[in-house]
């Protein structure tokens, strides 16, 4: 017998987005905000390091309660149906270790959050794939009967931005005979959310995170909003001091800080629809987004398409230091890019170097 | 088929330590440093989050290279010997997920770490407990062949503050068959440690925590030290982002300010051994302690000892505002506390309560 797990040893691991630690980047690839947190975050976390960090001795409160309670007034419901954990990523992995394992399959659309896989595998569970036509349209019913026992489905969809409508994902939840996750990391730039179906779908749990639209990418706090019977299996599953001190007063500080993040969401939806606008004009193709990011299609000034020229475009902007994402695996997006929204000024220059690239002899 | 995993509806988890939300307490009961971290952790901290928090929208640096870098410095080995973890309980968590399973039981010593059953649990694999003496004593041949995949080691022991000797280990590590993991979440308070011996012994992994002897429980940093083949596969279930920003940076300020913890260690060593004087003075047995904390066994001017009095002197503590921790479910522990060491002022504070507390007519 080997002495560690096979389904470990033959598993792989999950790759993050580049990271790049130099400056001069436009970085444009891995769905962080553009601006920062509400000042309000600085100011707490300050208030808590204090003159000599001498409360960081002390560990954070267990059950991150204060943060639960301002969650809960939040989308109006108790702490009890609240759990944070370290990013959304703990809280999915923590969903995983309940209600997956060999017996266990778990269900996915694809493409989408492409850590699910990875997480399946750590815990030996089957992975059932519920595919998207080329319009990222959701097949309820493919969905409802997959037989997964619990199914992640990612609301709006990543990588396409596409967004669902509530009552097509009531209809889901309703029929799915499992726990469904309606995994919202991007919701808050969306037309619609699904979060209050928890109230009427005991097997729902909706998962959110503050590492997109509240711009704390660097801290990683994200939750999960279920019922209590839910988040009460999670919570055994769950390290006891899972969130630090300081991720919990930040982001305590940005959830009360509601006028400051609903300005900067409008700036980045603005913002996306005038860039969808201008790659449109070119010609290109580009999904609908309720995201704050985009996938587009680009093509030559002769009018070709596939994955040598999305690869070609995605190297042309490297090497100009401006950073998307290539999803190069998957035929949906093999021939497209995934570009987070910026600033005005970042998509400026993300826009000015589209338009140099199709000046230049296509080099595919 | 029930939809949750029947081991984690089964399991029980785990219960921390009182972390009292008011003011006045002088508190003994999870061993947190007494003494604030370095002044230039706040100093990183504040440089970190700039006038603004800005970079807190950027993700952390995913496998916190730079804390790898110095930690490995730190201990003489590469940083691909080094896995950093959101607290050492994200480490051994880390471990149980490679290393145990339903056919992969899990060894520890009993009494110690009462994490290690909940996180077996968590794994649906068997517990295999190699019980103590009752002077703590460690039993090498024992654990060799107690048959578990994986052993856990608190080294020093908690509860009981009992150091073992790097050449005791040495032949636990040679005769085991399987990974030893030894946490010494204590090491640094003791008179020797054994985290050299991973380079000796591929199947030998090492865990250490910067919330006891680097006043940083408020901010979850741990690691593991061992050898590539053991952290490669740790890396694996890790998640990509369990590090935040500040935590990171935050880290590396700590344990590059070498001078300020031999000073603060060295404080709480004095302390220590000078409350240990004193409560042998009393007539009470307390066991010789390596850690941050003693394990004492208080008796009454009659000289009884026993649960009923341990209880009632915990009580008695709490009720004046001084919390420490009573371990009842063990035979080993049940007639004894576990008493941080605090500031010389707060020792001198529960010095004085216990001698009022001889005085009074004894309620047990």
């Amino acid at each position: 017998m080997q002495i560690a797990n096979p389904h470990v040893v033959s598993m792989h691991a999950y790759t993050p987005g580049e990271q790049p630690q130099g400056t001069g980047w436009v970085k444009l690839n891995t769905n962080e905000n553009p601006y920062p947190p509400s000042p309000k975050v600085a100011e707490a976390l300050q208030k808590e390091i204090g003159a000599d960090g001498n409360k960081l001795r002390l560990y954070p409160n267990p059950t991150s309660k204060p943060l639960r309670e301002v969650l809960g007034k939040f989308h109006d419901v108790p702490a009890e149906w609240i759990l944070t954990g370290n990013g959304s990523d703990d809280i999915l992995n923590l969903l995983m270790r309940v209600y997956a394992g060999p017996d266990r399959a778990i269900g996915m659309t694809t493409p989408s959050y492409s850590l699910y896989p990875v997480l399946a595998a750590l815990q030996a569970a089957p992975l059932i794939e519920v595919p998207f036509d080329k319009n990222f349209r959701l097949d309820a019913k493919a969905i409802a009967q997959c037989g997964a026992n619990i199914f992640f489905l990612t609301s709006p969809n990543a990588p396409s931005g596409v967004g669902f409508s509530t009552a097509t994902i009531a209809k889901i939840a309703k029929n799915f005979p499992g726990i469904l996750v309606i995994d919202e990391a991007y919701a808050i730039f969306a037309k619609e959310n699904a979060a209050d179906l928890v109230k009427k779908f005991p097997r729902v749990a909706v998962t959110r995170t503050f590492s997109k639209a509240y711009s704390l990418a660097g801290l990683r706090v994200g939750y999960a909003l279920a019922q209590p019977e839910i988040i009460a299996l999670l919570d055994r599953a769950r390290d006891s001091y899972n969130l630090d001190r300081l991720a919990q007063v930040a982001a305590v500080a940005a959830i009360e800080d509601v006028p400051y993040y609903d300005g900067i969401t409008a700036k980045v939806i603005k913002t996306r629809d005038a860039f969808l606008q201008k790659v449109r004009a070119l010609g290109w193709f580009a999904h609908p987004s309720q995201a704050n990011f985009v996938l587009i299609e680009p093509a030559t000034t002769q009018g070709k398409t596939g994955p040598a020229v999305a690869e070609a475009l995605f190297h042309y902007l490297k090497d100009n230091q401006i950073l998307v994402r290539y999803f190069g695996k998957h035929p949906l997006t093999n021939a497209a890019l995934r570009v987070t929204i910026g600033t005005d000024s970042e998509m400026a220059a993300l826009s000015a170097a589209l338009d140099t690239w199709l000046t230049l002899a296509p080099a595919v």
